[in-house]
């Protein structure tokens, strides 16, 4: 393919440039990360409005498909995009991309960075770990109205050291079949490398399970948060998480609990050498959900 | 008045009792606090989920009439209510009533608290301060999207000591009338006793505005919001909002901030020896906003 240039020239179109974008966004209101025909998602809404800019459709691939109603402190996403010069200035942002972005963006989902990726760069597949944090309140009147879109209301007191105890019996490698909802042909082991629920400063009755790992199946944060919350209650024995680790299927006495105390708080990756070569073992080894 | 009680005899209904509650909510979906036919108030919306609790009508008395889009955190309220026993056991809160209110009122409006008022006590006019806070962001993204509803976005860079410097210029007190959308009748004399911005903890780019007076006029925090950002954009000089204080009128110079930025986080009250005669003052002294 080449461009027609006004002087006659053929021009032959810039190889692609591989952009990183990071991203936040309110989940409330959106059909979850992927797009779907006819609903409003965070996918669809970020490639219309960086079409929009870039003259040219965009592609986003992302390090974690949240789920509907799920948040994302802290997404990341890559699109290879050819005429970069809409969002690049002498390779590097411009400086008033973002600025743009964000008058042109509604108020639910935001670019905080748009770089150039370094070789090998692939959002999904060079990630080394996704870092989740769910947020519950035990406050007698529920969840403080502005943090209501991304708190759950937890009726009942909950023991913090039990749903700790419990949660440490859940850390290392693991099959969490248990906890997942299956995906065909998709391995459902995972390496738990964190989990820890601690008090929030400044706001009493808020506490937030932090997980992190190399990856998470689907509803497995969800699947967790809903186990150690009966822990915490007094509703089930503190080794009982543990001991689903030993099933091979989804167990229905887990409840999944909602989706909008949910949020991604941040993607990890290599140092930009080992980036390529992580990206080939994880597509090796899984589908780097 | 009295109930006719199933064996005949005639019941006297009980002294009405004062109840304080205290509040929170998320502004963004209501016209504000006081209520409107036909609109969606928090006034409205708790009246009506009281009543039906208190089975009697309930009208409440706020220590902050909030404008549309207006939050708070720690708005204080009462009520005479005849038939306490449905709210009260024993005169004291019944432990389900929080558990109760939180089921039936939707999430952007919660009770933290229904206690019986001490002697003498009136919300609004026994309130000796109210305090309000104004939350600013300055990153070029804009607002975190789970903040995007108590955060203006300021695209601009501020200097937040000469926003400082220009605020301490106000404090003491001063007749508003530049700062205020005059109320007929009603003085502008206020007594603006602490106004700091400073920076978030945890939260880059976001600054926050603390301001405490006894009573804020209509619209008086979110214009001195406005005159402070213009010094701190640095289009105005640090002298310039103490100078419109010789003003006897409302100044079209000074912009008026967006409502959601604004949130009530908390009201004082004196000790219980002396609400009565604080109140008697203040509804001596002005309207009491």
């Amino acid at each position: 393919m080449a461009s027609e240039a006004p002087d006659g020239v053929h021009d032959p179109l810039p190889e692609p440039v591989r952009l990183r974008l990071d991203l936040a966004y309110d989940g409330t209101d959106f059909s979850g990360w992927a797009s779907q025909p006819g609903r409003r998602t965070v996918q669809g809404v970020l490639e219309g409005t960086l079409a929009t800019i870039a003259r040219e459709p965009v592609v986003l691939t992302v390090a974690g498909r949240t789920d509907a109603g799920v948040h994302a402190d802290a997404q990341v996403a890559h699109a290879d995009v050819a005429r970069a010069s809409a969002l690049l200035t002498d390779g590097t942002p411009s400086s008033t991309l973002i600025a743009r972005l964000a008058r042109l963006l509604p108020p639910d989902v935001r670019v905080r960075a748009v770089t150039p990726a370094p070789p090998g760069f692939d959002a999904r597949f060079s990630a080394l770990r996704r870092h989740y944090a769910y947020r519950v309140t035990t406050a007698p009147f529920g969840a403080e109205p502005l943090r209501a879109r991304d708190t759950l209301r937890q009726p009942r007191a909950v023991d913090l050291d039990a749903m700790n105890a419990a949660g440490a019996g859940l850390l290392g490698e693991h099959d969490f079949a248990a906890f997942c909802r299956p995906r065909a042909g998709a391995t459902t082991v995972r390496e738990l490398q964190h989990l820890r629920w601690s008090p929030v400063d400044g706001e009493p009755d808020v506490i937030v399970a932090r997980l992190s790992a190399d990856a998470f199946c689907h509803s497995m944060v969800r699947s967790v948060v809903g186990a150690l919350l009966l822990v915490g209650e007094g509703r089930r024995p503190v080794d009982w998480p543990a001991s689903l680790l030993a099933e091979r299927a989804r167990s229905s006495s887990v409840p999944v609990v909602a989706a909008h105390g949910l949020r991604l708080t941040g993607v990890d990756y290599p140092c930009d050498a080992d980036l390529a070569a992580r990206a080939a073992t994880t597509r090796r080894r899984r589908d780097g959900g």
